[in-house]
Parts: C-alpha cells; sequence; structure tokens
C-alpha cells in the first residue's frame, strides 16, 4: 500500500510533502492536522514530526528506509537543519500546500545557505490519479456501505422520512455508513428538500423535509479512501412536480450518455461536454452550473476535475464522478452522481445502478 | 452582527479577504469553500463570487456600500481588473490564506500594472479576538446545547455506553446536539476509551467502549459559532483505575487554578504555565504535551493560542477554553475542558460544572 517516488516519476532530486493525504500516499502515516512534513530524495528520506505523533509515525514508517525525526516549536529549522547536511543546491517543496507567509519563513530560514526553495504543485497527486488493487478495494467497500445504506433510505416510509429534518436525516445515513462498517461520512452530507434541492452547496438545516424533491449527496470511509453518491428522489408520488420529473429524466440521460463515454483515452473536457450538451440542447445551459465530476480516493475531491477547461486524458484504474445536475431556483434541483472506475473500454459503475424516482413501497 | 473595518484598525489602506470566516466577519455572508474574494478599502468594497453564491452574496451585502461582482473562471483575473481601476500602489492581502503557488499567480496577474502585492496576516483574527454581545450570545447557546446534552449522557445506563462503539456514541452526542437546537458537531468528536485517551489526538473507532475510562471532546455550531467542551469518565464504578483516578484530580485541580486566575491583563503564556507548573510539580511534565488551551469563535480553534509562547493579554470578552491534561500511554488519559469568557476581574464559564467522576446513576 506504501507508494514510492521512483526515479522516473518526474520529480525533482528532492521534494519536501506537506500535504497529510501525500505523506499518507508514501509511508502509510496518516496525521490529519499534524503539521508534519515528509522529505524525500534518493540521498535521504525522513518524516518529521511532533511528540505527538511520534510513536505512530514510527511505527508506519519501519522497514520503510524513512528516518522519523522529532522536532519540538519549529519544523521549519529542524528541516534545514538536516537539508543543509545534504548536498542539494535548491529544495522542491509542495507549492500550493503551504501558505505564502510560511513560505517566506521557510525561504528566510533558508537564505543564509544559498540553498533555493522552488515550489512546484501536484507531484504526488499526479501519481495518486491511478489507483492500485488495495486502493480499489477500499473504494469499492466505501462505495459498498453507501449502496448498502441508500438501500435501507429506498425502504423508509415515507413517514418515517417526513418527520426526519434534514439534520437528523444525514445523521441517520451516518449511522446506517457506520453500522455498515464505514467509518463515518466522508463530507458533511447536502440533504436538501424541495426548493432547497435547487442550491448546489446547500448546506443540511432544520426544516422538516416534508413530502418533497429529496437530494441527498453522501458517502463514507474506509480504510482512509471516500465515497460519494448523489441521488434525487420524490418523496410523494401523488406530487404535481411534473416539470421536475421530466428534469430527472434529462439528468438520467445526461450521465448516461456521460459513463457510456468514459473509457481510456478520453479526455475531461470531452467526458464533460457529452452530458453537457446533452442538457444544453434540452434548454437547461444556464441550469447546470457545475463541471460533470472529479476524482474519488483518499479525498473526495481530488485530480481529475472533470470539467470543460481539463484536458487531462483518462487513463485505466482513476476513479471518478458522474454527476450532472439541472437546478431551477425557486422549484427544486436535480442531481445524479455515481462513481466509476475507468477501464481501457468502458467505465465501471461502483455505485448501484438503482436511480428509483421514489421509494420502494411506492413503485 | 456585521462588523467594519474602521480606520482605527491597524490595517493597510486596502485589503484583499480570502477566509471565509473572515468574509462572514466583515459581510455576513458565510460561503463555505466558495472561493469567495472580498476587497475593502474606503474608496471601495467588493465581493467576488461565482455563479452558485451570487443571490446568497447578494442579499447578505444588501445595504452595506459592498458590491457583489460576478467571476467566472479566473477571480484574480477579475480582482485585478476592478483593482486596477483605484489608486493604490500596493495592495495587501490575506498572505496566510492563499497557498504559495496560488500567491504567484496572482502576482503574476499584477505584474503589467507595477503594482506590489504584500501579505500580511492576522488582521482580521485580531478583531475577531474580542467577541461583541450577539457573538456571546451565540457562543453561550452553543455552549448550552453542549451542557444540555452532557447531562443526558450523564443519564445514560453503563449498559448503554458499552454497548456503544466509540463512533456509534460520538453520533449518538452529535443527534442530541441537533435534536437540543444545535447545527450538528463542531469538529470530528475525539471519543477515546480505555488505552485510546492516552493519545490526545484520537480518531472514534468501531471499538466497543466497554467499562473504562472514557474522554469526549465535543461541541456543536450555534448560528456559526461553536463550542468545545471535554469531560473523562470512569464508565465502570469498580474499575481499579487507581493512578488515573488520581491523575483525574491532578488535571482537574491544575484546570481550577487556571481558571482562578484567568482575567484581563493575564497573559496567554502566563495562564499556560500555572496549570503547567502545578502538574510538573506532581511530576507528569511530559505527559502534558499540548498547549492549555485556544481561542473559539466563529472556528472551533482560532486566537489567541494559549500555550507557553504565546505573549497575547487576555482581554475583556475574549473566549478560551481552558483544557489541561495528562497522558499516560498504555494506561490512558484525562483532559477536562471548558470555555470560559474573560472579565475584567474574572473569567466565567460558559460550560457547566459538572465535572462527575462517574454516571449520574452510579454517584
Amino acid at each position: 500500500m506504501i507508494h514510492y517516488l521512483s526515479n522516473t516519476s518526474k520529480c525533482p532530486d528532492n521534494y519536501t510533502v506537506f500535504k497529510d493525504e501525500n505523506i499518507f500516499y508514501l509511508t502509510g502515516f496518516y496525521g490529519k492536522d499534524s503539521h508534519s512534513i515528509l522529505f524525500i530524495s534518493d540521498e535521504k528520506k525522513f518524516l518529521l514530526v511532533n511528540f505527538i505523533y511520534l510513536e505512530e509515525a514510527k511505527k508506519s514508517c519501519a522497514g520503510l528506509g524513512i528516518e522519523v525525526v522529532l522536532y519540538k516549536n519549529n519544523r521549519f529549522e529542524k528541516l534545514k537543519e538536516i537539508v543543509l547536511t545534504l548536498n542539494y543546491s535548491s529544495i522542491g517543496i509542495e507549492g500550493d500546500q503551504i501558505d505564502h507567509v510560511s513560505f517566506l519563513k521557510l525561504r528566510e530560514q533558508f537564505k543564509p545557505s544559498e540553498k533555493r526553495i522552488i515550489g512546484k504543485r501536484g507531484i504526488i497527486e499526479r501519481l495518486r490519479l491511478i489507483k492500485d488493487t488495495e486502493e480499489l478495494k477500499n473504494i469499492r467497500n466505501a462505495c459498498k456501505i453507501t449502496d448498502k445504506v441508500y438501500e435501507y433510505i429506498l425502504d423508509f416510509s415515507q413517514n418515517k422520512i417526513n418527520n426526519s429534518s434534514e439534520l437528523e436525516f444525514a445523521l441517520e445515513l451516518e449511522r446506517l455508513m457506520i453500522k455498515e462498517g464505514g467509518d463515518g461520512r466522508s463530507f458533511d452530507f447536502v440533504i436538501a428538500s424541495g426548493k432547497g434541492s435547487s442550491v448546489p452547496h446547500y448546506i443540511a438545516s432544520h426544516k422538516k423535509i416534508k413530502n418533497s424533491v429529496l437530494l441527498m449527496d453522501f458517502g463514507t470511509v474506509y480504510k482512509n479512501y471516500c465515497s460519494d453518491i448523489t441521488r434525487t428522489i420524490f418523496i410523494d408520488t401523488r406530487s404535481s412536480d411534473y416539470k421536475l420529473r421530466k428534469i430527472y429524466d434529462i439528468v438520467l440521460n445526461a450521465q448516461q450518455k456521460a459513463i457510456e463515454a468514459c473509457r481510456e483515452g478520453v479526455c475531461c473536457g470531452e467526458l464533460d461536454s457529452i452530458a453537457r450538451e446533452y442538457i444544453v440542447k434540452q434548454g437547461y445551459e444556464k441550469e447546470f452550473g457545475h463541471g460533470l465530476g472529479h476524482g474519488v480516493g483518499l479525498e473526495v475531491h481530488e485530480s481529475p476535475i472533470v470539467n470543460r477547461n481539463n484536458k487531462t486524458i483518462l487513463k485505466e484504474n482513476m476513479v471518478i464522478t458522474i454527476e450532472p445536475g439541472i437546478y431551477i431556483p425557486g422549484l427544486g434541483g436535480i442531481r445524479i452522481e455515481d462513481m466509476v472506475i475507468v477501464k481501457k473500454m468502458v467505465a465501471r459503475i461502483f455505485t448501484i445502478q438503482k436511480k428509483n424516482l421514489q421509494l420502494s413501497h411506492n413503485l
């Protein structure tokens, strides 16, 4: 599960990693918000941690040739102390994982040495694009748990749902995820009922759900890997949201077209266009105001971004979401999201295909 | 509730704000992870948002003299476009709220104009140190909800607790918070049972709690303001953790001493020392491996940090936590945390004072 930076990776001769997920990817040590630093080069590899994370880091790094070093107050000072013993004229760092003020401090530390600090970005993220067997297994499990929970939801009674507030419903989903073996939510769920569903960034509230359209964007974490799925259903079969029901079909068709087109060799921007052009033709250009999807793995949102502007070419074993949506302010919104794994000739859907318009007992 | 940057605030003649909490503080618009930018100067104030947040931002900024401006793809480009029409030779930005690579991009945008980009830090955070009446009301409510939920917990049966996993227990706490009017958890709760309690950054797991020491660090959000409390109890009265029970008294005394000393005029470092010196005298210097506390408000961790090195002088209406802890690897840990509001002559405790060693029915 540990991933090595090989010499063939397009990477400077040394690299300083700040991002917790990237450190985990390379060492197996996951100190969330621990302010750890990993330095890697052919000459030396070391992981700087504070007292609280020392034992855990040592356990994770045992046998990897990575020295675990304790820092007390100033991690940049400690970094410099060790790096100055090495023969590099410049030091590569994750420039998008350090704020500008901290960067200036770091540069100040190194100033007397005349070593240059060079900010790079995306090196480890590019390695993380393609998932290995164990990563795929974890992602598949996270999706299975999410699927199972969605099956439970479809079996809920109308009453049970209507008597919940959005916040209570979100928490019930998370409870079921944990029951099924998940490690809690992978992000703050979007549970948006009625008109709220037209707001793509909606935050679950104390509002009772009531017989209305219900958009659920949720997922769990399994062994540090995330799932992310969206379903939209109509709680009341007698509801007269004809317009939204028609939109549902449009979104579903758009998603289907994108899933069918998804395979190795397709460009992210192209995939977005396939869903978008269909939605535009149906007259909803402005109402699809976000990108088609994003990568999922250790982070619930990671590379590649699947939008119009991204020229990344999909490769086998990338994992992305495909999630078109149409949002009509004052009426409601529909989004349908699945996670797929890119294969040579197809995309395989990780999440179940049940995309019912309503609860099971109403079918 | 909107806070103005007055001319007396020590601030450059213009300032570009990236942090969502700071934008909320100054405008009432809270677009979490929305990549909005607020620009403020005497000459002009504007808020850059993307399409998704446009309506909400307009509503929040109505009547404030802040123009809401839509950006499409490149927010820095749009920022430059407007700022270049103003007569500032340099542009102040929140330098600790932009990553270094983005900073370079921003500087590149402005290069042809010869305007200098100057990274500052902590300007809005310093304003946020002292809470106004409405902020205090919200914080008090967040604490009241947390207190109420802790009372429920103390009434739980030993069985109910022992049959829960740490993750289930965490979720039950959150469910109760929401029931009592909170908007969910203010951070991922630390629910650590048995030996796990000796790990200050412990993450709740699927482990059943069982008759053991139980450390609970939890809190909620009310109208965007946070609460944060820690209690440690012994689930089984017959438990023979004599050493931990003795440590409980030491931690409680250390906390009491710090609370008694806390008032306007005291320095953060001094307050930390009061608790720390007592714990050191009892022989647990190394086992208290973190700072005494931190500010709480819109963020669950904000300025001031209450540790040895911080020379910030406490002022009336600052809100901080006081949370000493002692952690013995392989045995367990005790932490007791309350939130206090600093007053001229005293500190008033926001959170209830129930610091029982055990569940109510065992008393």
